[in-house]
């Protein structure tokens, strides 16, 4: 929330209040759309390129073209429009851009080709989770049992809702999902663990999310000589794990220094984990250069 | 559609194309929110009493909660305001029920306890599929990739959709769900299944909907001798099955008589699968006593 709150809804900038869609917006019934969250640092969206392309590939993954010419850059250009327009170009604040199918009477097949998509896109003040940051964060073990397209960044968002609240009424900040046996990552997060002094997550696959900050990671990691084995942490490795640590765009590196209730290693932020903190800490700075 | 084409969000009785709904409606930025799709034959819904315990087990299962004492049997009388209202006292309807968690700012965990729940209700004229029920249906199989609980009747509708357009694009009715090598289910209907003379039909657990009209059928089909064996089909048995059928709210039994292309056994409805047929059709025609 912040004092002017603008939000942007299919050509309209308009008071959060008062943006209203139909109730026949294919996103409300179906959950037919896709969506993409920036963090912004000084009114410059971090690695903007990676979410555009991201955007892309869930609009192409789910069939839903973009009207009129218009790109995912151009939504930037909008959300740009909206941070100026709502007072929040200097400091922390995050971008929410959404696409559905659009309106049209309710039916599963895809409407005509010709309806123009719903785009909605707002953006609010971002205070990071600096205390977790330090002392590292509790999580939880949960099932994954989400659909089999998770690489789409899609609105069909209820089984993460439903671990995510799981996860705070059990003290937690986040829940690791667990399916077929190996950690395949969080409700809104991606998720890497030291076992055997080797850095482990899950390979990007139709099982995660390819996550922003996952592959900044990777890059940035690489300068300080630390690469990620994608072999997935299988559950039975879990009580050896010596690091383990979320990531985000909202997030950034977070420790999880406990699990279940019971320590992760030595029950506070380890070495490597901290390592890719300053890492990343120092891209976010610079503005990703 | 309909002359008037008056519905209901949020206690409001309102023409359809003024009915909006918040841009950070639940229903809208995560699909948290459920719905049921009843038959109304001359004013009279089919089956309520199992649209409302399904829709409450919906609720339940996502752990949404209808605000100031309402029930699903207060939405079912908003339903026939609307029936009246909009001139469908006479002939064949739907009535279209979605309740989602509210609306809030963004964030996956549950907002407050307290924050009502949005409900949109809306009714339209319905014409049954009279040309499919007498000839029989085109269907195609397709993989099931939905989530692990496919028994609430949620608004993560995505794969559904995808899966449901796939089949249009291949000149089919509907797609058969196959998932670990056992049909489940339909994108928005139950299959049934004749192999070696035995009816069968995937079980009532997480990975297939409850369907009403299953439930119905289960009823009816005792009074003709004919019981359902849950034991599902499994994909290698596709090529010996005799006679397919599909069971919705508003499919009826539909006769599937060519799947991806090949004839399903003699390539025409089959006598269990008319049948079952007239005995649901005489329950409809009857009001369900």
């Amino acid at each position: 929330m912040n004092s002017k709150d603008i939000v942007y809804v299919n050509g309209a900038f308009v008071p959060r209040a008062e943006a209203r869609i139909s109730v026949e917006d294919r996103g409300f019934v179906f959950g037919d759309g896709v969506y993409e969250v920036l963090r912004v640092i000084n009114a410059r969206p971090f690695a903007a390129k990676f979410h555009n392309d991201r955007l892309k590939r869930s609009l192409e993954g789910v069939r839903i073209s973009l009207a009129g010419g218009a790109s995912p850059e151009s939504l930037t250009e909008i959300a740009n429009q909206l941070l100026r327009d709502n007072g929040l170009l200097q400091g922390e604040a995050t971008i929410y851009m959404q696409v559905t199918r659009g309106v049209a009477t309710r039916a599963h097949n895809f409407p005509p080709p010709d309806l123009p998509p719903t785009i909605y896109i707002s953006v609010a003040r971002f205070t990071p989770y600096s205390e977790f940051a330090q002392t590292g964060a509790p999580a939880i073990t949960h099932p994954d049992i989400r659909w089999g397209r998770c690489d789409l960044k899609t609105l069909n968002l209820l089984p993460n809702v439903l671990a995510s609240q799981t996860a705070k009424e059990r003290g937690a900040f986040e829940a690791m999902l667990i399916r077929d046996g190996v950690v395949t990552e969080g409700t809104k997060t991606n998720f890497f663990g030291v076992v055997d002094g080797s850095l482990r997550t899950h390979p990007s696959d139709t099982h995660i999310l390819p996550g922003i900050t996952r592959s900044v990671l990777r890059d940035l990691a690489r300068t300080v000589n630390i690469d990620f084995d994608e072999t997935p942490i299988r559950a039975e490795e879990i009580p050896r794990l010596s690091e383990l640590f979320l990531t985000g765009t909202t997030t950034d590196v977070m420790p999880v220094v406990r699990l279940d209730d019971k320590p992760v290693g030595k029950g506070k932020p380890g070495e490597l984990t901290k390592k890719l903190q300053r890492v990343l800490a120092e891209s976010l700075a610079s503005g990703g250069d």
